[in-house]
């Protein structure tokens, strides 16, 4: 049987006048595209436009949903209660699927952004909130989460399909926690190793962690950047290491569509 | 055969911590909830409040879009290009879907809201982008229009179905334009005589404009308000007129609901 | 020598079309008006009407510094970097000096709002933030902090000069912090009983704590509501208890003015 | 008596995460930065950056004013009521003023934004809405306006110092107006030629018209660009040619400040 693995990356990030990120580049590189909603980034010509790529590219869409805070981009924490979270997330996830209809796709799963992934990856408050919309307006819609985390055990029994997410340039501790982005050697920059440790991940299940152990690691899809030239040309090595072992680049979410 | 009349009202006003409106007291009296999307007034948590209000009293809900204007309560014109206005509009409806979901109800129709609603009304470049919206969202939904405006025959030639509305509180011309707000007496406060001019858009098919001829009047709805004692005071007494005569307050969207 | 306190209110609340609060109500009962500065509350041209008539009742002007945060009213914490807090303090200050200079008066004093005010009490690193965006504007206005909170050393120490604040409707603790307002009794409700309290306050440089011990309180003002009939029921029974015992409500901020 | 002219450009236009412009390369270039007061562009942080950036350039700040529409980037017209566009461009003035206050700096001018500036430069009634803007928060602040338009008249007369503006990539019509944009040749390209064109302009007083007769042009500044490597390559061409021929480029704000 064929290895699979999918390669989600954040688009749709521009805003109005002002572009983020390169839409146009990373696609053919990557099966899932995380697109902004709105709240943290993304307004709706432009999520649009991506849209209309991402479905001229064949890659699933899912819904990047944020915190409501567009000048600090969704990255600071923001103590939000949970019935507002919830009705701001199916507002989000809601107002992709329209824009998604309007393209000819589909919204096929959602990937919490910036702060607000980090926070529910381990704050069990905020998790149900978010689990709570995503199964309010639509239970079939798959949650991606940080592999590891508590998060995935509380979507899988409340009924959520999850796929376990890791981070392509990101080192691991041994216990298969992410190496904190304030400790020297957190962040990988050689896309020659990166794209090594991505085959690792595939074929044995897991990385060598920042002490030199390996570490198990349960990941059906890869997050990888494409909002610099050095950042596109890991992603292209990483797929680039995939295609040359025949491991197929498989939008988890496509599954569901096309079986 | 039963006579037949829609009653709809602006919902979902509030934002965040800013009550506006009555929700709870106008849902008894109207059968069709235009609902703030966020863009002019309503943030999700209360838009999904009010969806699940507007469920629980048996009204249809519709998509109040507006222009993404919060301070001016999107009652300022705008110069908004084609493909923002279909984007912004697109992004309003399907937040509203969303929520409705959530609420177990659903999105029947679209009524623009204050400058938007105006604007459309006799400026065709942003009339069809706005119908392009709708048509690219949900071909189903059905366009609230101005009665006598040339936006119902662009909305119906583009293949949308439309119902045109009166305003109840509004005194008309004799071509069946509404008189300028700017003008003495475009503006009704008594809620015996509005309730009694209701009576006779119905049964005679128009009103007696302010020039005291009689003015056909097509409109399958009537805008009546909750804001205020006094509006809802009139908004009751309309109804109570037609019940008296056995005109029935029909949802025009709830047809496809109940057939 | 004539005893003297402080009365300061929320103003300035309302956003565009969506009103809250009663400025016009508690403007003759306070001395200081705590003035919203457009990120949590207030629009430019409300903002500039309660400034004009602030300097018509002839009470002194505070800046209500928030987070950037309208639907939430600034009431979420938010943990945002120090140097973006810096610059939206001083923006919201500017933005206000400005529209005071229009309405005639000046401001006088900062007074953090919401989530702002209650993390700063304890934060150093938020507090500072907010102490060095008053240095780097103007260095003259006082900074309103809560009783017993380190905010008010860490100002000192600073250079600012500051006003201990008390709250009229709130019980204390014996250590002189507020009761939680998660526990019972934390909020008072009887006017005539926190009249009493207040002169107490005045009098004896203290309250009766919930456990019933006599608790020290250092403030230069209270700080009463307007946003209810009960509210502006309560401050108005506090001033009369004060103009009773001819204790002279003195705009704290004042004193620089006039002497 | 040397010959003078001033250069400006439009600066701080990044928003939170979002980056536009490139104001570090073009600050050496100009004598007047035109800097985003956070309603069409500029957030708090970015804004203080700016301006201490010019302060170390030795450049003069104005207020680049906008209406009310982020997403927009102010290029829309809206149809603002005069008493909230006083507001708003009071508050933003404000706002500006204080950020340059903590960066070492004072604001000298106020250039109104996109739609705001075309709208003004022809509807007498925003234009007053502007101007009394400015009047009430500090008339000692320049309004820089198109050169030729009936604002400048309408400024005038109401006290205001004016400093017509020369935009230096755009043909002129032989009265003396722009080449509306959507003309062919409205818009210039080639350094060298503007560079000339320029020359033109101070040394004759008008340029050459689109239809090759000498067009009268009264200009104190020359807007310029820094947004693209061509634009900065052309303002560095006008700076360049001004310097050679021994054209003083004096930030006509900065008159006041130095004599």
């Amino acid at each position: 049987m064929k290895k699979q693995i999918d390669l989600n990356s954040d688009l749709g990030e521009s805003f109005g006048q002002w572009q983020m990120g390169n839409d146009e580049a990373i696609l053919p590189i990557v099966s899932s595209a995380n697109i902004a909603c709105g709240f943290h980034a993304g307004s709706p010509e432009g999520i649009l436009k991506t849209l209309k790529a991402a479905k001229e590219n064949g890659v699933a869409v899912g819904a990047h949903v944020g915190y409501p805070d567009l000048v600090g981009f969704g990255r600071r924490n923001m103590d939000i209660a949970s019935n507002e979270l919830t009705a701001d997330v199916i507002y989000q996830i809601g107002a992709l699927k329209g824009l998604a209809i309007a393209a000819g796709t589909q919204v096929q799963y959602v990937k919490p952004h910036g702060a607000l992934y980090n926070t529910i990856a381990h704050d069990k408050r905020q998790a149900m909130a978010v689990i709570n919309a995503i199964l309010a307006i639509d239970s079939q819609l798959i949650l991606v989460a940080l592999a590891g985390s508590p998060l995935i055990s509380w979507a899988r029994e409340s009924g959520l399909n999850v796929v376990a997410e890791a981070f392509a340039d990101r080192a691991y501790n041994s216990d298969g926690t992410l190496v904190s982005r304030k400790l020297a050697g957190s962040v990988l920059h050689d896309p020659k190793q990166v794209a090594e440790r991505m085959l690792q991940l595939v074929n044995e299940g897991g990385v060598t962690a920042i002490d030199g152990k390996f570490t198990p690691i349960e990941a059906g899809s890869i997050c990888v950047h494409g909002d610099s030239p050095g950042a596109l040309e890991m992603a292209q090595q990483v797929r680039t290491a995939f295609e040359k072992q025949g491991i197929e680049i498989y939008g988890f979410a496509h599954k569901g569509d096309h079986e």
